[in-house]
């Protein structure tokens, strides 16, 4: 493609108001524009890496079985109204306005229109597994669309629905797409992590590693475990000091109401502390307590507790079950009825330091079970760097990222509210068993964009970019590097290569920029020594530079093309 | 593909109240389904074939410079408000509520944004021509939603939009397109014509031919003209009796109102008689006059006329301005102030018949420019068959057709309206000149199965099919059929054919069935010669059914895939 004759419009500067890199950049080199807020056009270059990713996915798809087809982006509301996502959706949906009936509904999930496809044509157990996928256009508005095609409007994902008869065969093609998800973006050339992303084995997100994310991971350093912070377990042996247990102590703490102040107050470690909580769950009080240097991880307390709806109680609701304020409470001598449940941590908590449920006291010497009942010990703390991983090899590291993929054993939820059944081996009627896989594609563009850059543009893979090479011309009035440009295009075009040649009319520094932005993998540069039939090869993520007589040219190319 | 692991439902009956011969067998043969009125899902057939016409679309695009871009689906209502569309489009656009402003509509056209894109970017006469085009989704709320992919809500189309400094620079591109655009069906194997579609050179259809379409066009037997019906000029030389004029009688001719009464009443040939028609032309009347046998042209007697309202008068409006009613007007003794036209054919009219501008009464040797005036000869009629073609090879013919593609010289009349501007040489600020070039993909589908399907099931082009060959074994349970099918499969998958392996457990008069219905071009059937190593083979198109030995079938295959 010949630079002159297409449409990559370059910035000098940085966009004002923009401050994520990879949204910074794909504007600066002409790969989008924004159109409205959260709404973008994909220029050329975009387009171009799109096709090299969706290359990938169909191929890895097809290969555990999956089966395209596209379903529409405007949805009837009657099948929304069926699993109540009509309403539950609120304003993430767009509703749109047609003649007839004002109801219908902008994509932004097919859960509904698949199981509306299947439910009518798949009815007997010998029909399946299925797994159907689609590369669409999805819509949600998002409440502030923000971080370029991170949080947009309007975006393009590959999403995945499996249908089965058994559990044995979901978690059967669950395990292979977590293999093609794998696959996908290795190929992709990406750095990442599956993590777990729920209590269970039901659930695992792709993270997209990056200096800057919206994810915080935990990960073990020296096994596959990883997990979103929120549902990293914890694992840790926690040693019982072989103190001797003394008597308790009240003591008064004036003014003293958080973990730090206490403990500089005291000049005990935060370890030494316990650190209590109440929740009001429903109509009931519950207290958790923690090691005064943990965090209680409300999403396993949620889970644990399994209820809807759980908040921290007001300074009033704790003024009037323990008649003090919230930084001197504790759990000794509870009114009846308060449920306390302690994280592992406390088990081993020796001689401790608790609030006295009376305003500006603590109790020295406070040993669980001994001065308070615990209901039961749950995992209920945030994992933190240095714990043992849970799978028992290696310790906590954390680190952040871009969420691009979701898997989900998503079992018989949509399928019984929407009846989609199938007749088993037994001539019964069942609801389909079934998985839920997504993978965001134009988030993936600004995901490997964030993870492939330098401060003077973008540096594709190789296999991604939307060009092989960059060749660029000096001089275009120079007839002798023009006409060996001009050769080499036809050379380098004839043996498949994609080339973006740079045939403008501009000064070199123009065009250096331009194309250290653009960041095709190799750049050819057809200077003064042409004449010599000699050009300049830089390496865009190296930064090597190297001279090439012509003639070795096709040659050093397939070499650095067929590399891994 | 093995057929037991994929998704083609099939329907054993056509389904009620559909006509239309594609749509009844894209649904029967399980390439689509409905969602909603007028919204329809491509299942993985469909998308096969879209991915083929895609690819050809691409390439033919692309060697016409044309650049590949997204525009998105979301549009905001300022720009659609600089060209008034967002009034003007009415109810065929879908309005679509967001959070925010509630100003979003999807896309149905992207003049605006394609503009919108440019006039931030490019500036200069040295960046232009530009060809943009994109492959999308769009939207248009149809009245009536109808014949399935032909007239749906949701649709596939490839636009295109060209931008220029010069008419030189826009007419230039505009044949290329033509050219890309008959490269592109000739590859997909459509029977197609390309048809005039304005009364000048800036529109162009592409019709596909089809026994019932929804377009009539006219086209020479023995030349490359063909125009859509209203935009057929008529280039007849008429030849004028040679005939004495005779003097001027007016007749009864009780009750005799229409052409073919009064022929019939007076023994005359229609041919022989002025059929004479009132417009309402803003607040003017016009008499139009042709011959009896000639159809008044009003899109062409529009554009004459160069008015935006135009009506044929009402029988008050005639009665009050002619005093008769509308079955005995004419066009001699006219009140002052009524412009008289004729078709050219009225010229050479001697001794006819004309209504008297009184109540069942008549003319007889009505001589025109002797007995009345004249105002201008102009070509205002409908084109016949059997007329000499306008280009003066061959005669005219009629055909119907879809239409799939359009072409059209925009000129500045969107870049106008938006500004959208550059800078010529000269430094002066001028819009951009453009051109827009749509195809419909779903379109093409529907199309295309239109064209090729016989009462069994739908006949693919084999540039086109969504597999290759559909190999069938008669029975599973014969483990010398499977064996050998397995075998052959593999083989064939491994020299790059896409192979539909039906592997089902179903009987093999229902696996015929469904071939015949699928259409793929060739069909290996693996039945009770397996044994022998002799496999059946079909040729969808020509029905022509033969033996091969398994051995010879690669050969046999290349050659068949090979030749045009």
């Amino acid at each position: 493609m010949k630079q002159s004759k297409t449409f990559i419009p370059t910035m000098r500067e940085n966009p004002s108001d923009i401050e994520m890199r990879s949204h910074q950049l794909l504007l600066r080199a002409g790969y989008i524009r924004q159109n409205a807020n959260g709404v973008y056009t994909y220029l050329t270059l975009a387009q171009r890496v799109f096709r090299k990713i969706e290359a990938i996915i169909r191929q890895e798809m097809e290969a555990i079985e999956g089966i395209e087809i596209s379903l529409p982006a405007l949805q009837s509301s009657s099948i929304l109204k069926e699993t109540e996502r009509w309403d539950s959706y609120g304003k993430e949906m767009f509703h749109v306005a047609d003649r007839q009936t004002n109801q219908l509904a902008l994509s932004s999930s097919d859960e509904e229109a698949i199981i509306d496809l299947l439910r009518d044509e798949v009815r007997s157990y010998k029909k399946l597994p299925l797994t159907i996928f689609q590369i669409k256009t999805k819509f949600r508005d998002e409440i502030k669309p923000r971080a370029g095609l991170l949080h947009s409007r309007e975006f393009i994902r590959k999403d995945a629905y499996s249908f089965h008869s058994t559990e044995e065969s979901l978690d059967e093609k669950y395990l292979e797409v977590m293999q093609a998800y794998t696959n996908m973006l290795t190929r992709l050339g990406m750095h990442f992590r599956m993590v777990i992303s729920d209590g269970g084995t039901g659930s695992h997100e792709f993270i997209a590693l990056t200096e800057n994310g919206e994810d915080r991971i935990a990960y073990s350093d020296s096994s596959s475990y990883a997990a979103n912070m929120e549902f990293a377990e914890v694992h840790v042996d926690y040693e019982t000091p072989k103190e001797k247990q003394l008597e308790m102590i009240k003591i008064s703490t004036p003014n003293q109401r958080t973990i730090e102040d206490l403990a500089s107050f005291l000049s005990v470690n935060p370890e030494r502390i316990i650190k209590s909580l109440v929740y009001k769950v429903d109509n009931d009080f519950v207290m958790v307590v923690c090691r005064g240097d943990h965090c209680v991880n409300e999403y396993k307390l949620k889970r644990f507790l399994n209820v809807k709806h759980m908040e921290l109680a007001t300074g009033q609701q704790i003024e009037e079950l323990l008649g003090c304020h919230t930084g001197s409470i504790g759990p000794v001598k509870l009114p009846i009825g308060v449920r306390v449940y302690a994280d592992h941590a406390v088990k081993a908590m020796v001689n401790v330091v608790a609030g006295a449920n009376i305003d500006d006291y603590h109790l020295l010497n406070v040993n669980p079970e001994r001065d308070f009942a615990i209901d039961d010990y749950v995992d209920i703390r945030f994992v933190q760097e240095g714990d043992a991983s849970p799978d028992g090899m290696g310790t906590i590291k954390f680190t952040e990222g871009i969420g691009v993929g979701h898997l989900r054993k998503l079992g018989t939820i949509f399928s019984e509210q929407m009846k989609g059944t199938f007749l088993n081996e037994h001539g019964r009627t069942k609801p389909f068993i079934m998985g839920s896989y997504s993978l965001g594609i134009s988030r993936l563009l600004a995901t490997i964009a964030e993870q492939f850059n330098d401060e003077k543009g973008l540096k594709w893979p190789k296999h991604l970019a939307p060009f092989d090479i960059h060749m660029i011309t000096m001089n275009v009035k120079d007839e002798v590097q023009t006409q060996l440009a001009d050769e080499l295009y036809a050379v380098l075009e004839s043996y498949r290569y994609d080339v973006l040649y740079d045939d403008r009319a501009e000064r070199a520094g123009v065009k250096f920029a331009d194309a250290d932005l653009i960041g095709l993998p190799v750049r050819i540069i057809i200077g003064k020594r042409a004449n010599e039939g000699i050009v300049e090869v830089m390496y865009r993520h190296s930064g090597e530079s190297i001279d090439w007589q012509k003639e070795e040219v096709l040659e050093k190319l397939q070499s650095f093309f067929s590399a891994d």
